[in-house]
């Protein structure tokens, strides 16, 4: 069977598509005979009203635009399964763009979400994670969210007040730090992450005062940012089986250098968690299949977007909301991390 | 410094935004020394015309739309990976929708492609990939396809003309099922897939094929559709341990269930691959890095989406394309299968 549109239940109703917008969107009053024969047909097909449907007659296109800098890092489609389960619970559809870190191409699909009326952005990635944002970057968001209701994700631009949500990443790393020194760590190395981006920099910062806090000594050789991919865990790790003295124990940004990480030392020779304890950052899907099971700090990705979404959605609503939304990241502990060989 | 739009590149060679977009898009002659004007100012300042200044001129809006079923499943990210490369290369932007399955939700974003007016779409997963489609899903696709440029990628609808490109399924698992009968496997197990999705059936079917062609019996009972998750992977590999013959082999529809599968077997104590060889398919990034690293099947997903698009820019330009277009897949030998213990 076709599917049921608005169409067909105005027509059927014998009325016209705005009074069946009224009575689904509720936006202004309807005669209450005229408003039961529409929701009886409503029932009776299980009409399910889509964005369209509901933006009919408020200014709405029911279309939310989302952002994001790489969706092959598995990091981003956890936090987008988030943001879609939330933005159907509401009937909103979204759309993507997915810009691999290109600022023109951030401006770009800035304009075009804009031409093309979307009703709110959640935005990720890119120029918010950059320590030192070019001003003429900033303030065309700061426009852009003067206009459309903007929500921005794991991230941030000092001196705007854009509406952020963001898991607590500092916290997050001081945890894993935390526990590998629980463990008897007192050698504890720092893998990936590019120097220049926020979420490396709050990490640097934390594991200083983790390693600090708890009475240890950060041995500048073995700090030892990159990028995020898998390879960079990979050289970074040799980089550190070729020292002389190695540390017991290493965080690594994310989950990709931690498994980047623990290959290269298991081609070495070495056998994890045995020989080193890694930890990684995330919790994408795969760390808990990994083999050994990856000990992670967990940024409930999925929660995030979900958050991210109804933070939006109370802005489009014109409610006040925070400026901040803060969500805690949790310690997963797993098989990659264990107390060092006395 | 701002960047340069094609605003400030008329304003600057006292012209039209019209005379700037015929330059760049080459759409009608320009006079000379105007054209040279405009040339100049354009490698000045090193302009990029975007999606937009190209269809100024042009009825085009530059943006391709995207609907994939599955971000999560790291085969379609890497295929999106293609699909912008190419893109980008022509100065289009793309938006994209993931259905995660719903055939309402494909009916509602092709709705809003339409109403957003891409200038072609790229069609993936869902009800292309369904051994039955329903008459009606499938003649709103073909009346789609009918007013906007449309290529299916991995999938087909039956008694259609729709424009397709594809990997060849079935020769990718044959070579896989060949290369474990070279390896000396006689016994072989079949793990994962939905047996209503077409990827899967072919799969099945030429699994059979090549079982025949090498002179041996499929076993039913080692035959093992189930999801296309981890989480079946393990299941089915579960349900093998627990019989009282097993195969020496597995093939795998996906690298998440053999990596799923070979999950369960170390668990359970196995060895791979010197218990039990495990294939896979797809060749997502993390097959290189797992341990062991995955023997598999690559579609050349990046490849898959470079060839959508440049099939659709055909179509675009009003060029004759092939109604299919085939990529051959290629076998992926690492380590996760080697010969049978004698």
């Amino acid at each position: 069977m076709r599917q049921v549109t608005i169409y067909d239940i105005a027509k059927e109703a014998e009325v016209s598509i705005s009074t069946v917008s009224r009575v689904i969107n509720d936006t202004a009053p309807v005669k209450g005979s005229t408003r039961a024969k529409i929701e009886e047909l409503i029932q009776k097909y299980n009409f399910q009203p889509n964005a369209m449907a509901r933006g009919l007659l408020k200014n709405e296109t029911g279309i939310i635009g989302v952002i994001v800098p790489d969706l092959t890092n598995p990091f981003f489609p956890e936090v987008l399964a988030g943001v879609e389960h939330e933005a159907m619970q509401s009937g909103h559809t979204f759309l993507l763009s997915n810009t691999i870190g290109d600022y023109a191409k951030e401006s770009e699909y800035l304009s075009i979400m804009r031409e093309k009326r979307v009703d709110g952005i959640i935005f990720m990635g890119g120029r918010i994670n950059l320590k030192h944002c070019e001003e003429h970057l900033a303030q065309e968001l700061v426009q852009f969210a003067n206009v459309i209701p903007t929500v921005l994700v794991n991230g941030g631009l000092r001196g705007t007040d854009l509406i952020r949500v963001a898991a607590d990443e500092s916290a997050g790393t001081a945890l894993a730090v935390q526990h590998l020194i629980e463990l008897g760590h007192t050698g504890i190395g720092f893998i990936g992450g590019e120097v220049h981006m926020t979420t490396t920099s709050i990490k640097l910062r934390a594991f200083r005062k983790a390693m600090k806090d708890g009475g240890l000594k950060v041995r500048e050789e073995w700090m030892l940012p990159d990028s995020f991919s898998i390879d960079s865990g990979k050289r970074q790790m040799h980089h550190l089986l070729a020292m002389k003295e190695r540390p017991t124990a290493v965080f690594c940004v994310n989950d990709y250098t931690a498994i980047g990480a623990i290959k290269a030392a298991t081609e070495a020779g070495l056998s994890i968690p045995d020989d080193m304890s890694v930890v990684g950052f995330d919790d994408i899907p795969l760390a808990h299949h990994f083999i050994p099971e990856l000990t992670t700090v967990s940024q409930q990705a999925n929660e995030l977007g979900k958050t991210a979404v109804n933070v939006l959605k109370a802005m489009m609503n014109k409610e006040k909301v925070k400026k901040l939304t803060t969500l805690e990241p949790q310690l997963i502990v797993r098989q990659s991390a264990r107390s060092p060989r006395k």
